[in-house]
């Protein structure tokens, strides 16, 4: 008997200590001062990322940041996306995804305008909004995460005037018509001139995006200017372009090129050492920290909100340019 | 009654079991695919703030954020700071900090040069360092977190020119030296130029930061500018220099008056109306993201490092500028 009642005795306390020890810790409500457990979220808790051309290779490190953060953080993630470069498509993506009244919605936006109404809806029905590598300055997004392009310009500035010893004339292989490139064009002409007095810039050409044309254009540039020096491709298929022009007349390797992108075709060109340096954009911190800053917004650990346009959360976070070269071009293969 | 005993002493062992579970479940170490345990360190963990003229109330709502994020991620702060206004005492306060070795330190510098090599020391010795408020672009530091001071002169370009409809001719008063204060003023002029045609500036002044020198240089213009319609300080002096020199003329509240920051002095004359709108700068966010981004450096949940010059986080976040007038002054006031 005195056994049993021993038994009984440490059921109930075990049972206390359970009580005790998880109705305190675990169950306390997520969000602002919820003390000692960490940012940490519930699994019914669902994060979308929106793309366009979805199948693009360029998409798989920014979702990877995305689903890394997710994991940090406990909580669900899914990818939905229009499978082409077409505005409506996306926009219908889009409001499936809201229609679903997720915790949060990171979205690549295919134009400056499109996607506007639709975000505005959303940022309107209380689900939190933010733009990554493309944005849309004029929706109500709550922050854009993506590449400083007229920093990236800057940086090819720095890595062309170093390889050519700050002398020579130099070429861009661009599309002039998308702000972005502009932006790139811009800070790589703005910083050659201030900082290398000793280069000038011989050309700026429209390569369409297109390696083709961009070939067509190189091509062109050499004919008018047989002394170039250097070429900065401020798009992927414009860095492959230019390799080939230059492997037609027989230059490859005797011009400087700096491209742009980390996708295979680029990578292989700086293996071979056709394209001398490329720029890989800050993809996965654009996964990562759209997550990150969704989930501030969700659970409203933020800036305590004063009035419409104040920012709950940093409304702009440069994701970072970093140089790839033939001594770290292996790391950038997909693994 | 053996099998009885058999089966409550089953009954507390799985207790015990399910208990123990959860206690290692939640203990398990911190880091990089800790699974479900959410963003969480150690009360161990000590990451510090060092400032300059360190009782400025400017710090507190920076401080308050660091604090913030020390609470959701259960990890310790500590705040350290050059009393004066005075690039050796700060870095003697820094060394001392890094001979402790944290866990990270955000810190604001005082100007962009004289920490860097207490800076660089820290990092190669792997303490993370982010800068926040005021920069050091060309330390190692992994971040910048502040006010884009371009923008913050935009936004200041568009508040006057819809208050003024568009019309009229407005000055500046700031300070020409320091460069926070030639990107709020260039970001003025140009937005201004650019966005309001009707509009121009008739003078830009030196107000040295200072209360009375602000009235002086505002009352000059007053004499050579009788017909100015709008002032902008890109400082707090300023503007109320600016509001005691048209207090002085009998002006006050016939003139528009946009100031900056948010200290009490200018809440007071925005509440008064003798200043019309002022610029608040995202100091929360400032150090919350910042105790965010060195937390994570920490733990190294970051893009994997590829070589020197990648970035492991965003190397900058934008904390965002916020329009404050009387509608919403009260909100900004010290609680």
């Amino acid at each position: 008997m005195k056994k049993l009642l021993l038994v009984y005795g440490l059921l109930v306390a075990t049972f206390l200590a359970y009580i005790w020890y998880f109705v305190l810790r675990e169950e306390r409500p997520n969000g602002w001062n919820e003390g000692a457990t960490g940012l940490t979220g519930g699994i019914e808790e669902k994060y979308v990322m929106v793309t366009f051309q979805s199948s693009l290779d360029y998409w798989r490190s920014s979702m990877k940041g995305f689903e890394d953060a997710a994991q940090q953080l406990n909580v669900s993630v899914e990818f939905r996306g229009a499978t082409q470069y077409d505005p409506n498509e996306e926009i219908t993506v889009l409001e499936k995804v809201i229609a679903r009244k997720p915790a949060g919605i990171a979205v690549t936006a295919i134009n400056t305008e499109a996607l506007n109404p639709a975000i505005d809806k959303a940022v309107a029905a209380g689900i939190p909004v933010v733009l990554f590598d493309s944005g849309a300055p004029k929706s109500k997004a709550y922050a854009f995460l993506g590449t400083d392009n007229y920093d990236a310009g800057a940086q090819a500035a720095r890595e062309m005037g170093r390889r050519l010893g700050g002398q020579g004339k130099v070429a861009v292989v661009t599309q002039p018509n998308q702000l972005n490139h502009q932006d790139r064009t811009r800070g790589f002409e703005e910083t050659l001139r201030k900082e290398f007095p000793g280069m000038s810039i011989a050309a700026v050409a429209d390569g369409k995006g297109d390696i083709l044309v961009s070939a067509q254009a190189t091509e062109k540039i050499l004919d008018e200017h047989p002394d170039v020096d250097g070429f900065f491709a401020t798009q992927a298929n414009g860095g492959a372009g230019i390799a080939q022009a230059l492997q037609d007349r027989g230059l490859e390797g005797r011009k400087t090129v700096i491209g742009f992108d980390t996708d295979k075709g680029t990578l292989d060109l700086v293996r071979s050492g056709e394209i001398d340096a490329t720029l890989a954009q800050g993809t996965w911190n654009m996964g990562y920290w759209s997550l990150l800053s969704l989930f501030h917004l969700s659970h409203g650990i933020v800036t305590e909100g004063k009035q419409e346009g104040s920012h709950p959360i940093p409304p702009y976070m440069d994701t970072g340019i970093t140089i790839v070269t033939r001594d770290n071009v292996d790391d950038y293969y997909a693994k």
